[in-house]
């Protein structure tokens, strides 16, 4: 019996995931390799980091998702390699898993424009575990405040730092200022938790830059509405344990939060490619790895021009296009076609929930915000939540949040708990 | 104007939070103090370590419990002595609280009989960390026995041994065979998951020692039907990275969880006062410490007797009866009447699940077993789950474990994912 053609794929986010479902039916068996057991609705991540959802409710396990596929192969694993020569990812441990064809769908981790030093002090959302290390730390500043006697250290463990206004940061800010405001007054007796200060600082001149700018000014508008205090034109030139300084100035707070860069996973190491300053490999117009036609890479790991010239964006819809792209090139070529159509990234709009009835939606040809855009953002995220489990899950979570103001994930796990220790993150 | 008596509560298990919920109305100022910022439900935290259920389902942040009750301070932190000619609370970090009454509701931790060294290789089930803990490490041990080729290594990590045979030791090792058996098989590629093994060790003569014999039978009849080895009488000698010793025979296992036995939280140290073996303070019957009238302690950190003759159970509706009747003395002195009644404990019935369709309930003056017992258990338990949220997302997740046989929190967590890496649980 002949051997069917290997196909590996590194990454089980949206890219690599929407790779392996389009190769169904595919005369081919397919290696799954991602280094957690989950896939992870990154949308959502910041819910979770603000206690609105639970992780189970945004993650599912990767060989769950893949029962039904007896030809793909999930493998919980850490690739620490490629091997070009004789075509193998290798892996920690010292196993390795030989291909024909390798897909990169390894994604990006946020970055501090060459401060990793920043890290400790101001962590990033990418992974289920920063979600819960986001959460933990905003909810034991509340703790800890409620315990601080002294004036200034109280101000201080109230004041939250968001730096850059993306999505992320525009969602995290808006989200944690409902969080203080509303959720939390009821429970605390020595602070007034709507005394919170929620800062939102971007370099560049305004929020969401990736939107039309009446969209913008609109998600200003209503992030200075319900409390948060929005800074632009201003970089952050130093984060540590007591604050950022910013603009020469100094503020003094306990809690930042980045969302403002990030840098492409190894894969570009790995093959001792060209790639950008932010680590994103350079590839053909076919999505494959120049001079190594087995090799595709897609999502946030690769750097590419949309039809426009603009750089396509590191977002699920994006990532997702170019696997169902890759399923398809490797589909005409095991039927012997050997040239591939360019690939042609088509975006279908932006999305940004700022508070409650409170989104913005830039579909190009229309621009959508307010109460309207909030039902639509809501309706999009169930809708393209994977398992229909998660999806009536989310949505009664939702529902409570919508009716009630409460938050039912406000747990503080992992580390210590009791303020005044030292965490074990 | 009179300050008003000040009571401080230290523990938010079901002992203390009754306490706090029975002192509504009172005219006292209460603070209650925990390490966690929630109030756990263990009944169910063994559904958390199985991938049924998510930890926010069965957790609630404290101080939201307590919003409606401005007199009730909730304190995040740890503490680590008691001044009793002061009196006062010692804290962490240098803080103490004063109080007129105090109420110890501090718990207990699982206990290894004087071998704390066992305690990395068989981990208890207790707090939160504990259930993700554990849930971690199930699943890894299908994930490693995936990717290895050692047959005998591989037959170690799908050996699965549950020391201690009461309803914590039943439950699990149920729950991990029907996980095994029935949810995992189409998942993976390299092994079959349905021959794990799954033993469950006793020191005594039967399983579920607290319930009549004919349940006992029953129970250990249906373990054996859905494949749990039961081994009784037989205590185990050692635990290791490698397996367990017992009966002079060593079983190569790669993960062991511990229901075996408990200690009593420092209460009695903290005290300086008398205690059993198990750490546990002797109390009078009125649940006063012998010559501090003004200290009651309740639930696992005491040890008295029921109008039997028999331990009280350390269950939750012991707790929470104690709790009941502390608040009713306290106000009962606030009264003015100086005598109290002593505490009876009432046994309302034991109960514990087995599989799916399989319960056996003992309420004394009758006893269930099969179906019906398994519907009264489910019920029982959504009954008595604190938050109509939680009761509400716990029905739907029973529910679609019965009908689709999926656990939906599989998420490997914490620590580092992929086999091979060091935890840093």
């Amino acid at each position: 019996m002949l051997e069917r053609h290997r196909i590996v794929v590194v990454g089980a986010g949206f890219g690599g995931l929407e790779t392996v479902y389009r190769l169904a039916g595919a005369p081919v068996d397919i290696t799954l390799i991602d280094r957690r057991n989950h896939h992870l609705f990154q949308p959502l991540l910041y819910q979770v980091a603000t206690a609105s959802l639970a992780t189970s409710e945004i993650a599912l396990p990767i060989r769950h998702l893949l029962r039904n596929r007896p030809e793909v192969t999930t493998l919980l694993a850490t690739v620490t390699g490629i091997d070009t020569e004789t075509r193998r990812v290798l892996l920690e441990g010292g196993d390795s898993v030989s291909y024909n064809t390798l897909v990169l769908a390894t994604g990006a981790r946020h970055a501090y424009f060459g401060h990793d030093e920043w890290e400790p002090f101001a962590p990033g959302l990418k992974t289920l575990e920063d979600g819960t290390t986001i959460r933990r730390r905003l909810l034991l500043a509340f703790e800890r405040a409620e315990r601080e006697s002294d004036l200034r250290r109280r101000d201080a463990q109230l004041t939250f730092v968001v730096v850059g206004a993306g999505p992320t940061g525009v969602e995290l800010a808006g989200t944690i200022a409902e969080l203080a405001k509303v959720t939390m007054p009821p429970d605390f007796r020595n602070i007034d938790t709507r005394k919170t200060r929620v800062i939102l600082i971007e370099a560049g001149s305004r929020v969401l830059a990736g939107f039309a700018e009446d969209l913008s000014a609109y998600a200003q508008r209503s992030l200075e509405r319900i409390g948060v205090e929005v800074i632009l034109g201003q970089p952050v030139s130093e984060c540590t344990a007591d604050g950022v300084v910013y603009g020469g100035k100094k503020l003094e707070a306990k809690t930042i939060l980045w969302a403002a860069g990030v840098r492409a996973s190894p894969a570009a190491e790995w093959l001792g490619a060209a790639h950008d300053r932010a680590g994103r490999l350079n590839v053909s117009p076919d999505l494959t790895v120049p001079e190594h036609p087995e090799i595709f890479a897609i999502g946030d790991t690769i750097s590419i021009a949309a039809p426009d010239g603009s750089p396509v964006p590191g977002i699920a819809p994006a990532a997702k296009q170019q696997g169902r792209f890759v399923a398809e090139a490797i589909k005409s070529r095991l039927q012997g076609h050997a040239s591939i159509a360019p690939f042609r990234y088509k975006h279908d709009g932006s999305l940004a929930q700022i508070g409650k009835r409170r989104a913005v939606i830039d579909f190009g040809w229309i621009k959508l915000r307010g109460a309207l855009a909030w039902w639509i953002w809501g309706i999009a995220h169930i809708y393209f939540l994977i398992g229909v489990r998660n999806r009536l899950s989310v949505a009664i979570s939702w529902w409570w949040i919508y009716t009630r103001d409460q938050r039912s994930a406000r747990l503080i796990t992992q580390g210590r708990s009791a303020p005044g220790q030292t965490e074990s993150s």
